[in-house]
């Protein structure tokens, strides 16, 4: 191995190649790569690294001479110079002619992420900044990349105007009070700007203003000056709860069409969007968009059908025609005043075999910039698009143009959005996307991938033969174990109160959580058991406390068949739902714990800050339910709440 | 005219021509053609229309018969269907067969705007929801949008990876309390979610959480993963002052470059941006350009020389050699601790008659994050790319990549961004560039163009023959004088605290402010002397107010040279300016009430809403300073300010 003169590498550095375009380079071109090692394999004279640099899912394979003064590890950085060359399975590989280290990585310092492992999302959102090195991480970002690109693309080439509506706004537009609140963190700035007989959240902007939860009415105004426009910005919104399906802050996509007035244009227009840049997008970066709907979709979903197919439009009295003759198959019951619940949307969906546009709301269910129907006076011009998998994902509608109608229901700082329909108006029509839309569907699939790891961890264990089972073998699957029950218990808690919503999802209704805790119980016993008896007939052996078994026997099945939340139930049911999932939050602490307890010394720092961080979350839940039993009864110690309630659940 | 089936209608609706594509149309061509009335010409036969749809600065013309039964006005929103054809002067135009007005828009019904006005900024800027009408704002919009796709393209095309920084953040980066601080709207939610000895503003996110004011930490992050990456956000500031100057929410980009370690690098990169893009600009919308720029820019830079020479660099060292030896053409006292007043900056850029690299600048003037120089270890290896009129447009550095260094200077809450130093780190450099940047110069820059109009009206009103010069007619020139005035007036309160940074700007160089006020001064004198003499000798004309010649008196002129307010200035200078800084808020005041007392009535309602909050705006002004003023000295009656100073004043 030979070292270039510094020379030749200035001069090679800005031309060095990105891997998602390495296919280009011919065989026996000198090329530069620069990135980081995933994976390495030793043969007997050659290193085997693979380099990826963030460009595509892609690895390089480069070949390198075995060196005694350069070891590289996973994770390193490095540059390498070298020709192309062609591996025997036909990949185009490189030869190394230098290799240069640019930093270390070192395991020992704390790094969070060990070679050949799939790390659960839980424990790789722990290390935010560290996030990007993870490749499915990299590959939501890149499919993310391609898919805004696409969209602005599809929006100039048809002459939208790209318009960056304010995030700073004093409109309160949904009224609920789930919105964030912004002022200086300057209390004296405050102090020094206040006004008497105001608040001194109103100091600094002389009044209340809030991050922006649309940008629709802004969009509307600018329509009407400039025809087409859209906007691509972050909206927020303060839920009330953390859940991490309810997120604050995510990116939406806003456009309002100008003199439009058929609904029918509207629903052509997102259907060619969303057909337009899906088709791109798999196109352009189809293994990051695998990687991604590995994790994402079920498996059962035909993309290039629904490509394909013209998408199904109908009213909303006809949707509701097609759910009433089928609700033998629904669980949740059908109300035409309450609207549809997502287990009626994913019915429709699955039922047509094809995304549908819902179309002629009763006006009650909708905002009040939606246009009154022509045809019927009841109904509103909206729509929603409903997919699989995801239920609603596109919400829309003409606007109302009649000044009466709007200035009657507006309070009086939306008094400028009525006046737009005096001073030459045009018809127009708008929807949003949500880019951060499937959140849930994004868990339960997770989870459902953590199922297929913990079999392989299961199926592995068994074939091993005894032979290779020594304590020490022993107690990292235990280990291994505990980290993928951990997180699947977490993942679980999150999903569990939307059982009701969701219940059609696969993972509520084939009881996935269920069947994989049964799994752990067994598993885990017969590898305590081993290990105990292992440790007993051997006297270096450390003793296991018996504690660990014994916690084992509480893991029944939390979640038999559950209320469903989203249907109005008794306040007695409630309580007892509440009671039954502060049960589930108390098994996992208790199972957090002796987790914790059955690890033995050595493990990295990091790894007992996670331990904390979930164990704190864990707790502060398990506090604010007990407030809320606590609340919600006179009695409950007629239901069974007792002050010891927490030591029966352990 | 004739109007066609409804059937037809809708088969064109679909489509129907933006004017920018207009040209591409061949004659004899029927077109529809959607927008809103910019001008009307009357003919004896047929109506000349000028319609504009937002898509570009042209008005398309059409021509149409007139008719009793419909009479568009300006402001309507249309639709023409018509052939295409040739108009006398060579343009193409439209021969309407059906002419449909969509909406009216009625000047009666507060429409602010008049036909063939220039409305000044500040007037326009407080119908926010009506801007996209006035063609200058739409201009600007256009120039927004291209340049936006234009930087995307730039980037896209150049495999960087477009990322979504988050705007929510626990990051205070600045650490100078300038930063949003963001909690949900509802209190009660609060409530429920404190934890005891934590503040209300922890509740919901168990932490302080901020608007972002950069996204540039997270750049770094994911550029040690992704290579190459840019973001494209909204961005924060609490500034405290709520000038226009200032302002809190602006479209920021910036870019991480991976595997670069040489500054060169990166000024390369970034002049290669600049000039594309706005080369790319230029060509797609000259015409909205040349609108936007004959408001913002001085006519004196010559963009194609910019676009085609190479940017000098210089060192800091060197520039500071540069401005000692011209130190006598300089107002500002140069000390090399404390870097480039904005003053020498422009000096800078004019002298050496290119934008300006300045690079290897003193650490102790640069953030935490800069890289060391490795030929000087006392410099870090930033830039500050320096544009003319703009002053510093541009500001990056390579990132310091020592994670000793970096540890030994930050918060404990930026561990994670040292740490990123220890896992296979790799050398990067970036950037930020503001789309807000220019501010100031746009202010100033429409004063300019104020006094145009104001030397427009007043050469107008010398041509006019006495013939003309009745009661009507100098009343009405006298509220376009007041107009102008008072525009004219709020801007320069705004800008004169600022006279000592920008002292080398024209406006303040050449004293436009005094030389305006003079004139003014002396027009309305002779308005109002002929406005007098003219009702004394009709006994029907109603008696003006001799006040209103009396406050005349007192417009000397405000701004006679002003300390530099950047430099550091005794005590008693400082409050010495204060007072005269409240001498020209109550003269703007007085000149205001007198200016409504002068008017007569019957103007729309809106007429007096805008003067109103401009009253409230000044009279908070004054108030806040004339606490500073009493704050700010023991004994202010010695430097002539007593409690009947705003009586003096006016």
């Amino acid at each position: 191995m030979s070292f270039l003169s510094n020379l030749t590498f200035a001069r090679l550095a800005h031309t060095f190649c990105r891997i998602s375009s390495f296919e280009q380079r011919r065989c026996g071109e000198l090329v530069m790569v620069k990135g980081w090692i995933q994976n390495i394999r030793k043969m007997k004279k050659n290193l085997f690294l693979d380099i990826n640099d963030g460009s595509s899912s892609k690895c390089l394979q480069v070949v390198t001479e075995r060196s005694d003064s350069m070891k590289p590890a996973v994770g390193d950085s490095v540059e390498v110079l070298g020709e192309v060359s062609q591996a025997p399975q036909g990949n185009a590989e490189i030869k190394a002619t230098t290799l240069n280290i640019l930093c270390k990585c070192d395991i020992k310092d704390g790094y969070p992420f060990t070679p050949r492992q799939v790390h659960p999302p839980e424990y790789v959102r722990e290390y935010l900044h560290l996030r990007p090195k993870v490749d499915k991480f990299a590959a939501v970002l890149r499919v993310r990349h391609w898919a805004t690109k696409y969209i602005n693309d599809y929006f100039i080439d048809r002459d939208f105007l790209h318009i960056h509506t304010p995030v700073l706004t004093s409109n309160d537009c949904e009224g609920a009070g789930e919105v964030f609140l912004v002022r200086p963190d300057n209390e004296q700035l405050l102090k020094s700007m206040a006004k008497e007989g105001t608040s001194p959240d109103e100091a600094y902007f002389d009044r209340k203003v809030y991050l922006s939860v649309s940008g629709q009415l802004a969009l509307e105004a600018a329509t009407q000056g400039m025809g087409n426009v859209y906007t691509f910005m972050p909206a927020f919104r303060a839920e009330n709860s953390k859940s991490p399906l309810h997120i604050s802050e995510f990116q939406m996509l806003e456009a309002e069409l100008a003199f439009i007035s058929d609904i029918v244009d509207l629903t052509t227009f997102i259907e060619d969007l969303l057909k337009t840049v899906t088709t791109q997008v798999l196109n352009k970066c189809a293994m990051d968009a695998d990687v991604c709907k590995a994790t994402n979709a079920e498996k059962d979903v035909d993309l290039k059908t629904l490509l394909e197919k013209k998408w199904i439009i109908l009213t909303y009295d006809d949707a509701i025609e097609i759910l009433k003759r089928h609700k033998d198959d629904l669980k949740q019951e059908l109300k035409y005043e309450e609207g549809l619940s997502k287990e009626h949307e994913l019915f429709l969906v699955k039922h047509l075999n094809s995304p549908v546009f819902v179309t002629q709301w009763p006006k009650s269910m909708k905002p009040f910039y939606m246009k009154i129907s022509e045809i019927d006076s009841t109904k509103v011009d909206a729509i929603d698009l409903l997919m699989p998998q995801v239920g609603e994902l596109v919400g829309g509608s003409l606007r109302e143009a009649n000044y009466d109608r709007i200035v009657s229901c507006i309070p009086p700082a939306l008094q400028w959005y009525a006046d737009l329909r005096k001073f030459g108006y045009v018809p127009t029509g708008g929807f949003d996307i949500l880019m951060e839309e499937s959140q849930l569907y994004l868990i339960a699939s997770k989870q459902k991938e953590l199922g297929y790891e913990f079999q392989r961890l299961v199926t592995n264990y068994r074939k091993d033969p005894s032979s290779r089972k020594t304590p020490e073998y022993l107690r990292a699957k235990l280990e291994q174990l505990e980290q993928l029950w951990t997180t699947f218990n977490i993942n679980n808690t999150e999903l569990e109160p939307h059982a009701g919503t969701y219940s059609q999802h696969p993972y509520f209704e084939k009881q996935y959580f269920a069947k994989v805790s049964a799994e752990y119980i067994k598993v885990k016993r017969n590898i305590q058991q081993l290990l105990h008896n292992l440790e007993a007939s051997s006297p270096s052996g450390s003793a296991v406390s018996t504690e660990a078994k014994d916690d084992v026997q509480h893991f029944k099945t939390p979640n038999a068949p559950l209320e469903e939340m989203d249907s109005p139930t008794p306040d007695k049911q409630r309580i007892k739902y509440l009671i039954r999932r502060q049960g589930v939050i108390i098994q996992s602490i208790v199972h957090l714990i002796n987790g914790i307890d059955s690890i033995e010394v050595g493990q990295p720092r990091q790894f007992y800050e996670v331990k904390l961080s979930i164990l704190h979350r864990f707790w502060d839940d398990a506090r604010g339910l007990h407030q809320d039993i606590c609340e919600s009864a006179d009695d409950v110690t007629a239901l069974g709440y007792t002050p010891s309630t927490y030591l029966n659940t352990a």
